[in-house]
């Protein structure tokens, strides 16, 4: 059966040993309360509530599903009670601004407790998730008025959010939609169109539902550029902050998926309904995007989380089942049969779980730094560096991280043989839970255009050059650790020599940007976890306890037998475009 | 939506064009009368059978399942009709021997015929497949009169197959199992125990079941070399062919899985039920074996086929949905949008669909060209080297079609965005469904060390030397040829250099067979994949029209896009085990 407990040592080790976040954040004003007991005492809790109230409720929740009646959405027993005992714990802010109610807490620690979240239940997470983007655009683009109206019962899970940004015909393209935006005459404006793919945008959960839904003004000029931000809630909000009359925004249907089926995926109507725009008039998707690097790195979390849920059942699995003697001769002669871990097969396919876990792991709040500090780090130049790499490793994160988490969740089933293709065992629900976070909050192969595309190709490489930089930086600083390093240098030898080779083929193919993406976009994830794996090694050489001597191990297996793929990545990018674009469209 | 015609054009292309088939039949007494005319109204007439009645009741099969009342399952509407019209036109026993009132049709044309049942409905593909296995098992290993009793009535398809072999504590390890046969006085046996997973256990298509059972005689010595072969009917059977008694073998359960939801999975209880020995006593693991080559090859199929018809769905998605612009700017300007099949990275994930697919069917053919030849060719060396290739590649074919089966249908339902998570639109069934075949039929881990152990280190890589020489003579043989027989050249020699690199580690290494299997196996998979597309651009090159042009691109593809893959797994082989057994079990 599936099993779950918070990795928090693993955490705090990240984020002590291998990130000394708790110098980071002391330097920084907005985090300086953040102390070493306080982080402690967040992970443990936070722990304590997945482990206890969330984990309890997924296979259930995934075998009775949202139910829909006539727009009314029903989520499965026991999530509300489990909502609204989130909610009160204060979880739903954690990342907050503190000046309406939120607890202010660094993206580097949050990180964290997202993962916990996850794993123990994805379809749950994905309510509070909406709510702390959905405030997150808020924040930054809000009035004061809106800010006030909807941030503090957004932080305190009393409403949630939803965005809604998807059409029919729509999804990547949203420069076609067709929801429209007629101004009122008290400054609002009426909302008319069809949204879809709308997580939580209807449920049993909250008081109120926050949407945020991307809209055409009459007179906007077509394309991505002619669309504006709307806040549409559910029910309008009182002067006093007491709720008054049902927006006319109704849930027309739920989709039947294939996974997270606990979290009520909603066709939405909007029919009139009352909303006030957020920032400026069509420039609506410019303050989505803003957004985005925090909710990207958020929906990669997934990936980890259910990665990790998976390893740890898979790891229990693999040390009761008995079947098969080890190829070295019997190593528990006393039984029928030796546990299936003594195999070098199936320890192959644990040690893959867990080296992508604990590196995505590394990985994730490396990125949560880079945005703390650009958010806040008293020297501009660090500032000024940190966006650049948030930029950069965002798409990265967000299509590694899920990628991963699918490959990861496989790997599990897998240990289980038949077992676990049965659903009542768990480890099939991974599967199909991790499988739609390589498709929504933009696909995969949309981060892999963004990264080669906006992120690299349009500055002419100067971020890589950057991150290229402080990896080398890091090599070059160490002395002992070869056996990990000098498989990173490798690879990010690659690594520079694909951006080369791009950057030299965009000049003439349009096509190169897309023919490289996917392919470049591996290759970096794989030497971005490298670098996490070799300072993971650094912060664990020459210390005492199975711990250290395990994420040793781990860090071998990871430059040996995962590592080598960047050389197969490297080709792929070198073959350019021409062997994609030769076949005609009607030939295929 | 999801949509299939059988690849019937792409079937005839292998048979005849890469392998030459007409010539090789006609040479082999079994196969004399199997004309290039009979050949042709065999794909079409099987086409016609999957495209029209089959693949209808595909997607309402998933959503229905089986249903089981009080030992009574019944399968979802539609099921028993299309069972009977499939039967009445003799596909059940197109295999089958003649003798016993099968068709004797070649291996080499079933495989495609049987890709085609997997690709329009998985889970009706699995009752008659369960036949054919059990039919062949009867065929090579039973008395004439057991034969007799049963042949004509499996290969009619009046009655269907199982295979009982694991049990809730041995699956892989079937030594350890405990169902019993215990003599009786007439010279049957009385059968005890209790088997799970069992395919078709129980179901309403057919009047009668006939069980292989794998059990244990109150004597057998201990472990695999004390297992026997039973066959016990649901009904016993009366002298004159007619059903009689109720046999006690009752289906107690079914299970709830990831798919293949409306193939029923049973857990079958013997209790005393009535059964006789098939082959020799204690042998029975050993007669199960010699068809395995014949089942595991068909599983396979099942990847190929579940492949097929996600590719087909999503070139077609990708065609008509209009998303975004081409990089090389607008292709079709009077719409709002360009269809997404004109970006290189929506090209990359169809083009790794069809490669796969069009490379997995040349290689099941070419394996069933062995399996008919090891059978029936009159030369004896071409029937020894054939019988060694069939050994060799047959884990390779199960474990490396259905793991491609896996990521091909991935991809396709990526290519369908957020569509693709919603049940509707039928392109997640596909990958639920294809995710079994990874995993029944002995687990592409166990095919692995299949190969690695048995079939590569146990005689020391002489069906490796076998294997490649052909491929050499093969790229010696071509000239102009070189964009596809260079880097077939290439990673043949990866291959060679990794088997080379583990016959020396298992000279002093237990583990190192375990240690390389999967990866091994992955590079013999990509390998064996270049030598079919270097022999399907043999086969296309010279020649004019669309098919042959775009053979020869979705070549160039393969050669430039998938197998430089073949680098990072040989730099695994070479690794060792060193990073997989270091550490403790207790540190996982």
């Amino acid at each position: 059966m599936a099993e779950y407990k918070a990795p928090v040592q693993d955490m705090q080790f990240v984020l002590t040993e291998v990130f000394q976040a708790d110098q980071l954040w002391a330097s920084m004003a907005a985090t300086q309360e953040v102390t070493p007991d306080l982080v402690h005492a967040i992970l443990e809790e936070g722990a304590r509530i997945c482990e206890n109230e969330l984990f309890p409720i997924n296979r259930s929740g995934d075998e009775e599903g949202c139910q829909w009646n006539d727009g009314v959405v029903t989520t499965p027993a026991g999530f509300k009670e489990a909502y609204s005992t989130y909610a009160e714990s204060g979880w739903v802010g954690l990342g907050g601004d503190p000046e309406f109610g939120g607890q202010g807490m660094p993206k580097m620690l949050t990180v964290m407790f997202e993962e916990m979240v996850y794993a123990a239940n994805t379809s749950f997470a994905l309510y509070p998730a909406l709510s702390a983007g959905a405030s997150l655009c808020l924040l930054n683009h809000a009035s004061d008025e809106l800010k006030q109206t909807y941030l503090p019962a957004l932080y305190e899970g009393r409403w949630t959010g939803s965005m809604c940004l998807t059409e029919p015909h729509c999804g990547t393209d949203l420069g076609i939609m067709k929801t429209k935006a007629v101004p009122n005459e008290d400054g609002s404006y009426q909302i008319s169109g069809t949204k879809i793919f709308i997580t939580g945008g209807e449920h049993d959960l909250a008081e109120n539902i926050v949407h945020l839904v991307l809209a055409k003004l009459p007179d906007a000029p077509a394309g991505s550029r002619g669309i504006s931000l709307f806040v549409v809630p559910k029910f309008l909000v009182n002067d006093d902050g007491s709720l008054g009359e049902r927006n006319p925004v109704h849930c027309g249907s739920i989709e039947h998926k294939m996974g997270i089926k606990a979290s009520s995926t909603c066709v939405m109507n909007f029919d009139g309904a009352q909303g006030w725009l957020v920032g400026e008039p069509n420039r609506g998707l410019a303050a989505m995007f803003t957004m985005m690097n925090y909710e990207r790195l958020s929906i990669g979390l997934q990936g980890i989380g259910l990665g990790e849920v998976s390893y740890q059942s898979a790891r229990t699995y693999a040390r009761e089942r008995l079947q098969s003697r080890s190829p070295a001769g019997a190593q528990q002669p006393e039984q029928v049969a030796d546990p299936i871990i003594v195999h070098p097969d199936v320890r192959r396919m644990l040690l893959t779980q867990r080296a992508y876990n604990e590196g995505g792991r590394a990985f994730a709040a490396y990125v949560g730094m880079q945005l703390d500090m650009a958010k806040g780090h008293p020297d501009e130049a660090v500032r000024a560096k940190a966006e650049g790499l948030v930029a950069l490793l965002t798409p990265v994160a967000k299509a590694y991280f899920t990628d991963r988490g699918l490959d990861v969740t496989v790997l599990g089933q897998q240990v289980f043989g038949g077992h676990g293709y049965v659903r009542e065992w768990g480890m099939e629900q991974f599967v199909r839970d991790a499988r739609i976070a390589q498709i929504y909050e933009g696909t995969n192969g949309i981060q892999a255009l963004d990264l080669m595309g906006r992120k690299v190709a349009a500055n002419g490489g100067e971020w890589v050059r950057s991150f290229s930089e402080e990896v080398n930086e890091f090599i070059e600083s160490q002395t002992g650790l070869e056996a990990y390093t000098q498989p990173l240098a490798d690879a990010l030898a690659r690594l520079n020599e694909a951006t080369d080779a791009v950057l030299a083929q965009v000049k003439e193919d349009p096509n190169a940007i897309g023919a490289a993406s996917c392919d470049y976009l591996n290759l970096f994830g794989l030497t971005a976890y490298a670098y996490m794996w070799a300072k993971m090694a650094a912060a664990a050489q020459g210390q005492s306890g199975d711990f250290y001597q395990a994420k040793l191990q781990v860090a071998q297996f990871f430059m040996q037998r995962l590592l080598p793929e960047s050389q197969g990545y490297l080709a792929k990018v070198l073959a350019g475009s021409e062997s994609l674009m030769g076949l005609p469209d009607d030939a295929f």
